[in-house]
């Protein structure tokens, strides 16, 4: 069986003085194989993927695995912690606004150095290693610089040294009022289909400081330089997603057990598990670029009723949400439609009635297209 | 038809130095009947009572009233702007903690004062006038007072001088999620079946700082001093109640058609429409008293799936809840289950699924009866 | 010498269901003497206590006592580590508002009831015993009532339970922009001369919910009873007092021997100390009743330039402070000028430039006489 | 005399569907001259810019210019008006954690397209003038873009409409507990000495979203390119300016006053002013370069005493703050003491006592230099 350990990582000191940190699950299989690494709540209000981890841990207690997979739930304790009102202000430090997710560290310049020590007889397991620890050793660097680092930027870099060893990252997440669906990086695109998600978004290879980027961008630089340094395709089979899995504010175990199969699914096919049958599900699953994945703001303040649901499909023109104006009750301005303005499919919206003018109010597909297995 | 006018009401000052105004909007019918106030959203993120006050502006631009009727939506401009993370901080000043709905005036010493300068002879009519005129006066030296009052108490004395001038005063909140329910004063039962809200609160003539007994206290207590000062009977027919309309953060115009006609069949009953067929619906309506509407705190700090949805009966012993804890997630205290320590009916619950210890997990009816129409 | 043990004391849960937790640091002489509790930063924004508790530590270490002293800094590690914005929200819960520094116990029901069972030949020491057995297993009642309770106020009664042992009970706090005051209830009135402080603010025997009212109203109470049942004085040498020693959001080592060194000459007067020589300085003290003790609200919203800094003597008709309106810059309406309405020290200001209709600008003395020592 | 005319332009709507407008007051001299920008409080608790406008406005009441000086005071009235506590959470928006001082415009691109239709004849003038209307029309594209703007962006886009008109451009600003400082371009170093200023950082030609660098990376690097391109020095004398003038959250008429006087000498060496006589003061100034303006972070999270205070010399070594651990109050890990890391200036400090890990603790002027009046 599996061979299992639990310890904990300290992230950050609280004003008490007191220790933050974060859990760390360890499966080992008794056979080799790929590196798995799981997270969740980085975003301290979106907690269903701790959840998710609950059922995955549940079931590698008895399913052998090859490989080793580690899972970390509420990896965030500052942003799980921080309430407001009765929600959690867990997207960005309250002191001052950074987003938990942008401060893990990508360096172009380090590939291209490290990319000149690459032989062309060098093993791949010998490139990887050997990478990694290229890579650790500049993420202890800016651990350990003498003016120090902001709060955020630490806890991300001390999980990014964890995720960086692995093969696999995911990234549990949740939408605001959200419908399930995952960031795929274009190259792993054949992937998406191994998990039970209908709406994919493929992205480039383009650093905006989350997790998975942080890990596959990495990667893909290095295999381009080689590929073209050496004329040949070169491939590190290291995959990175961000699941988003629902909305933030609630958790349930029951749609926790269906996101802990897709991503047995997807391991599975990927060899992380032994003799298991987890398949992925025959079902619809509809793609677009990051461009296309388009954010809806308001233009003006108002109560929003969201007539369109999170994944449903909408024609241009179509009402995605009607706005009431508290002043203009008695007459035709009491109320103000908000249409599409293409055919799209609402992902996610906001998550209160109340908003100001330039509000995040949808975000959409658009310009999609169906994603065929195996593609 | 009916006359209608709007105007502003100044209630505060922001920091940039501007005046933050409330709507008016009232509906004068050719023929006399009692003066109703409505007002909603006193509580920033409980903005459904808006829509409801959309419809029934929409309904009273076309039919008939006997009497007068207020509507204040938004009647909390500094609440409803209070935004913390992408929810409204609106149930109290962000400032010091205060409730916006705990500042309003009751002074039994003036109800006593004022019940000696009635005299038996002095007609309803007569008593209801100089009564509201002596409490306007003292809420006027209170907002005029040389030193100032809070910023809670200056918006609630301001919309208590309008509401007090009416012979029904209805208050429009919403609970965190939550089904629909009712706060009725008990000597006022009879009017809870007017209204199509299934769970109804009865509740004793105690000031707790809300608008509802803001009204009726003065009223009840003035009643019962007469009644035992003339041994007989004294009703003013006053009434005032809050109406929880169902979840905050969002609005439905659907769900607000609803409660507007549960309004107007209310209204229909105490004669304040003209030839109106609203009555209410044949329904199941169950009612508690107060101290018999019970919180259940957390003992633990955790994640929350609520198990048990608002509106449902739940047996003593049935799972309420079950909480799961992050550290203990490969072995037996992995998750806790909250079981209902007696039957009952949750009413409400926490917002979020992220509790600390000591959390309001559930609001719940304990020892409910079933409420006969004209009981 | 003195003994010294130090423990924790659980007091909540986080949202990652892990404990939080207070330091109680001990000091118990050789011979028998009062039982002293003082505790800090009950609101997380007012830290300079736990400074105060440390230099009384580092004397306490070297300096004989008789009884016993419990130090309790750091009381309240939920309040202290709520940040929003780069300040510390630390006055209330920030899920529902409530002031933690409300939730403590008193029960006059509980101290009629108590007075029963005493008889005129039982020692005091009997009676203070069982009294304070009495209480605790009251507060153990509501610790462990089936429905739970509200986390501020089961850290309040956690702290209450440790704190109703002693006879001296300190409870140390910060004013916002605040000059030194104290709070001393109306019988213990020669003890404010004890202090180094040179404003005091005399209460009477009415609870509102603070932790030396929920001390004091006990045993002033319970001595009223006894003294009118048996006709003579009875006293229980309790007392009780809550500490302003200047300023939230900021910490001063200096300031901080100054506070150390007040508190020391009080419990060396109270025959807490062996052989020590803490005298209270010979200083002008002020003091009013609470009644006399006005707070000064804005009438407008607006950017305030505090021209009356705390502890000064302002008259009537003089300025205390100038709002700027951003609005009419360029006419006679650009500043208005706020004001004294009477005579007054002005104790503390709020924290802030900018602010709203109803916000608290300036706590006054108003009415106050010159505190004589001894009297 | 000056005209002067007021105007409001509407930069957002609040939840309530009301207009928020930020005031614009203009000054026209009778002489033509360079057109000044000045806005105030673009980070919602920085007020005392407020001030330093209102002394402006009396002066510019009385003193005849050349040119235009338009003034913006509380340019942010969403910033300005969120209160968390009693202080003002006015960095940035409190729904996604956006700087409001990070979302102005600056393309690159747009500078190479619009330098390509440079004739070498074409007159300054001319140049200016259409590289404004180039801006302003892609800035209006992008206000008017289908699927709109988020708020921060909106506003900082509407804001920088008015200021891309202006030869200069002063963003005035305050630091958290701060000395008086100032953000100048470097090929503009010769302007610093032109303020009272004591601290100066110099910074490049980079684009980090602030308007003063959405202001001068524009012309700089225009310039830069036609300077290439014609292989002659090409200058558009803009110059733009973030003023720093001590801390947040309080405001001060006397020390307005002395930045007012500062901006006007300023103003006077650039022909703003006729007639003036205001002189930049005698003074010592010292600049560092961008890189050596460094932030120190805490290792540890506590409570903090901040001994040295901004302006002050501090050599290496020696104590910048010492730190209180409540659970170790009676040993030698009590305090911790924070030593400069080389020699330096701290300029400002983090404004709460309460840290956590990774806490902006303090900025500071590391190899500075002595700045030398037109150097």
């Amino acid at each position: 069986m599996n061979q299992f350990s639990k310890e904990y990582l300290v992230v950050a000191q609280n004003a008490s003085g007191r220790n933050m940190k974060v859990p760390l699950y360890r499966f080992k299989g008794s056979k080799p194989g790929p590196k798995v690494y799981i997270q969740s709540s980085i975003h301290g209000a979106e907690v269903q993927g701790n959840v998710v981890i609950y059922h995955l841990i549940q079931t590698l207690k008895e399913l052998p695995i090859s490989g080793e997979i580690t899972l970390v739930p509420n990896c965030n304790p500052v942003g799980t912690n921080i309430k407001a009102g009765e929600y959690t202000l867990g997207r960005f430090d309250p002191i001052n606004g950074t987003n938990w997710n942008r401060g893990y560290y990508f360096d172009p310049q380090l590939v291209n150095q490290f990319a000149e020590t690459v032989d062309e007889q060098e093993s791949q397991a010998s490139i990887k290693s050997r990478f990694r620890d290229a890579m650790k050793a500049q993420i202890d660097n800016r651990l350990n610089s003498t003016w120090g680092l902001g709060l955020a930027q630490q806890l991300n870099l001390k999980l990014q040294q964890l995720a960086f060893d692995a093969d696999i990252v995911i990234d549990l997440h949740n939408g605001p009022v959200s419908t399930r669906h995952i960031y795929v990086p274009e190259y792993a695109k054949a992937s998406a289909s191994l998990f039970n998600i209908p709406h994919v978004i493929l992205i480039p290879n383009v650093f905006a400081g989350a997790l998975d980027e942080a890990t596959f961008c990495h990667w893909w630089t290095l295999q381009e330089k080689l590929s073209s340094k050496y004329q040949k395709p070169v491939a590190f089979d290291v995959e990175a997603f961000t699941l988003e899995m629902g909305s933030q504010e609630v958790i349930s175990f029951d749609e926790g057990k269906y996101d802990a199969v897709s991503i047995l699914s997807y391991l599975n096919a990927k060899g992380c598990l032994v003799d298991a049958d987890y398949q992925p599900k025959n079902m619809l699953r509809v793609a677009v670029t990051l461009d296309n994945y388009k954010i809806l703001y308001t233009q003006q303040g108002g109560i929003v009723d969201y007539l369109a649901p999170p994944g449903s499909r909408v024609k241009q023109g179509e009402a995605l949400a009607r706005i009431l104006n508290v002043d203009e009750l008695e007459n035709e301005r009491a109320t103000e439609t908000i249409k599409a303005p293409c055919d799209l499919i609402p992902i996610l919206h906001f998550p209160s009635a109340s908003v100001l003018s330039g509000t995040q109010l949808y975000k959409c597909f658009t310009h999609y297209v169906t994603l065929t297995a195996g593609a």
